[in-house]
């Protein structure tokens, strides 16, 4: 595979499982207080359209990425409106 | 234009501008306990890496999106480790 590719699915990997120790600690600790809601809406609406590309473009890590941060943010919103 | 060209550009301005309020929020409140410190570094390190990704593709959008949304990233790694 080339190293650009590489750098490309590491880049995805990084920018997806970043959120993880967020939800962690929203779900945990049952604080959302900090969290802005226009970042977790505008995140929301901004990566479902970044999914609608990826079927566009037929790109399996563009939809999958997505795919899995978009559950993420889903999440956090509704830490964020339960918690705030 | 092309729709989906639109559509990736509107899905890049959405991701990019969503950490704005969230930047802003803390700085106005000076809080950000809430924020995860593992989310900002996992999110730092993935944005740069999508910036080499960018360079190497020559890819205007992804560079432009990546570097604002990076700056955006470290103000607000500076604010957890100001305030946290």
């Amino acid at each position: 595979m080339d190293t650009i590719v590489i750098v490309g699915y590491i880049a995805g990997i990084l920018t997806t499982t970043a959120f993880v120790p967020q939800v962690v600690r929203a779900w945990k600790l049952k604080e959302t207080r900090d969290l802005s809601l226009a970042m977790l809406i505008l995140l929301a609406a901004g990566i479902l359209l970044w999914i609608c590309y990826g079927f566009w473009m037929e790109s399996l890590p563009v939809i999958a990425a997505n795919g899995i941060t978009f559950i993420l943010i889903l999440v956090l919103l509704g830490l964020k409106i339960r918690y705030k």
